[in-house]
């Protein structure tokens, strides 16, 4: 979007919550029905619980489908609980059977079969082959409705077919190729299909087959239909057999939903998974107070770490003025080599059999980071207070920027390795862990060249 | 993928990078020819840039051409650097537009008009269209190989066009729909199409065009496209005439590549723009060291502020025990916020005009937080040290944590205002800000509890 084109949307959204604020109905009702969906929908995302229901209802039936189906799994929850039976089971008869499920996981258990109960048999057999599959494998968000092709048919027979099929099947764009055995010999994609002459064959036009098995964590599945720039991805069990499809557009929102994992983790906090705006203040409370209460316990490791020196702290108080930056600039160093090794984790670049590769760069590029500031640091200490404590803020630069930076670089491989997500072992925690480290390191110096 | 199929890569990689390492040229060579070009790939991106050069040239031209194109733009631009001039001049042709134009972005400004005038005529005035436009725009990434249909057409005229032109456009499933004046009047999906009767017009069946200006910032292009849901996006001059389209696989990679520079800043880091392992240290230890410098520069305030205290600490040496423990929290309620109002920011659910909501939901959350670990912390410190220390402590923490989450949601809305990329203003930077402050408000809460 152009700035102006932002700015556009700002002004409606703004008028929007503007005649909301003011309970006119009216007005909202008709700002609502002029605006796009994916405005009306951004609307909602920033709207509390109460206000989102109120919009919601005041949609004619077949917006507030669309914009149903474009909200998050969690937002489409909250709606639930607030809409009548009746409504409910006219919108989850019209979702697709994937997001039908992603829904289904929001809801308490009690509801879940009800729902089930009500829908038209077919739909009900869709929506369990999905639901069958575990929670965050692929499995849980392919689409089971597709069009397939055999080998033998020719291009002008598959076209009609597809044609006769494009309105039932998620995508008609990339179209798995199955034997008798429903096993995936193929694709083949419909611009082949169209560039391909009437009496071709789909066997000789057809493709190698990219698959991701219904089991398969549903991010891996995701990275790798965009990182093969393909627009759809055959999902098969662990026979090989077709049982589903994942389009691009889901694989975009699973990786989206990581992302937003990745960097909430990254912060040291547990993702939200809604809209930040349409979040209670205390759901975010408590996304936050976990994380930092364990680090602040891992924190008390630091004042233990300051008391076995507190005598060294009493003797040469100048000692203290220099902690905040000594750990500062090594939390710094190691967030820095955990940020870029847990991205290049993400994007399949490094493998945690790479550990020692990882841990031998590292250790080089920490030390070389640390000679260059151990050298100002020396200098500038040196001038401004003594050169025995220059001496030392140059050497604990020089040891803390090569020990976080190894231990930054490896902790994501070592997160990786014993399947936790390296996001977890995330730069507050190795800050903390660089903090009591550092601290070690720097009265040890200390005492060693000023000899206390 | 599976992990057996991750497994199954893993070692098919090790096996060409030992053969490489043994310098074992036919071994290497057989192994290539065997794997899929997405393997070549990612054994390209773990290697020096030598050992780059050797693995192309023992491709076969045309896998050579598809290893190519999928390489960074970055890694393209080194091997180029290695390779001959016709090797080079062959290559180039063979790229889409889009493509070459970042390849040229990455080449020396001297090679760029002579690979330039090796083109033949169409393709240079097709790549020179979109060398056109701004660094970062979206013009820049989009592709000006496209198919259009005029609104009156027929449905069965229309697919033979479709067909007839579907070996040149970058897409054929979406497909803009223009008047004479080349205006988008509307889009029409290749699906719609084939589910149209054979006498429907295009017209009839079109929906509303969503269309990005080509200056517009491809980032901001790129996350429209994703959040429509859309495969392609017509992309307009300032008039509203057709000049290219964007297509999801190119999105996608748009955001990979950004999500890959706001981790590396958040992290404090320069973005490296190219695979880890295949990074030379110098070149990383340049990425980081800029922000290193800055942030330890920005520290020396604490060494200010703790210099102005030393009188208080020399008195009572325990307070420097804490130091670590109330800034390192300070830092990681800070690193929370910013890290959650960011990613918001990033999937546009909070504008920069909501700054005084986010200011009103970080005070209280600030403040909640705060007040958890604050009475923790009293109790605990009242415990172990005494009651007026532990009140310090509790009190700090109950400031530091408001101050801290305030600041931190605040910042990256501050930075996106005056135009900076808000992972700028990143985790690191809020850390250093937050150190300094949590300092000065814990020695006065010090100073005025226990009467210093």
């Amino acid at each position: 979007m152009t700035p102006e084109q932002t700015r556009a949307l700002d002004d409606r959204v703004l008028a929007i919550e503007q005649a909301l604020s003011a309970d006119d109905l009216a007005a909202t009702s008709s700002l609502i029905a002029d605006a796009p969906t994916h405005e009306v929908v951004a609307v909602i995302e920033r709207l509390d619980a109460r206000r989102r229901a109120v919009v919601y209802r005041l949609l004619p039936k077949q917006r507030a489908l669309e914009v149903f189906e474009d909200l998050p799994a969690s937002l489409q929850g909250d709606l639930v609980d607030a809409l009548q039976d009746s409504e409910v089971a006219a919108v989850f008869a019209d979702l697709d059977p994937d997001d039908r499920v992603r829904l289904l996981d929001e809801l308490p258990a009690s509801v879940a079969p009800r729902l089930l109960r009500g829908l038209p048999v077919d739909e009900r057999t869709l929506t369990a082959a999905v639901l069958g599959y575990p929670q965050d494998s692929i499995g849980r968000r392919m689409s089971p409705e597709y069009v397939t092709l055999r080998p033998s048919v020719r291009v002008s027979d598959a076209l009609a077919r597809v044609r006769s099929r494009v309105r039932d099947a998620e995508t008609v764009y990339t179209i798995p190729v199955i034997d008798d055995a429903r096993t995936v010999v193929g694709v083949i994609s419909l611009r082949d299909l169209l560039g391909g002459a009437d009496d071709d064959t789909v066997g000789a036009l057809m493709s190698e087959p990219h698959t991701a098995t219904a089991t398969d964590d549903a991010e891996d599945a995701a990275r790798l239909c965009a990182d093969l720039g393909v627009l759809a991805l055959p999902v098969v069990d662990s026979e090989g057999r077709l049982v589903g499809i994942l389009t691009i557009d889901d694989a975009v929102r699973i990786l989206e939903q990581e992302e937003s994992e990745d960097a909430a983790r990254q912060g040291g906090a547990e993702p939200l998974r809604r809209p930040y705006l349409s979040t209670p203040i205390l759901r975010i409370v408590r996304s936050r107070v976990v994380w930092l209460f364990v680090l602040a316990v891992g924190a008390t490791l630091t004042v233990q770490v300051l008391s076995v020196f507190e005598d060294t702290l009493a003797q040469l108080t100048v000692l203290a003025l220099f902690v905040p930056l000594l750990i500062g600039t090594g939390g710094n160093t190691g967030n820095q080599a955990a940020t870029t090794v847990t991205r290049a984790l993400a994007l399949s670049e490094v493998r945690t059999r790479d550990v020692w590769r990882v841990l031998s760069r590292e250790v080089r590029v920490g030390a070389l980071l640390g000679l260059l500031l151990g050298v100002l640091g020396f200098a500038i200490t040196g001038v401004v207070f003594d050169l025995p404590v220059g001496l030392v803020i140059g050497l604990t630069l020089l040891s803390i920027c090569t020990v976080a930076a190894s231990v930054g670089g490896v902790m994501p491989l070592l997160a990786r390795a014993i399947r936790v997500d390296p996001a977890v072992f995330s730069n507050p925690f190795i800050t903390t862990f660089v903090d009591a480290t550092g601290l070690v390191i720097y009265f040890l110096i200390a005492r060693a060249v000023l000899q206390i």
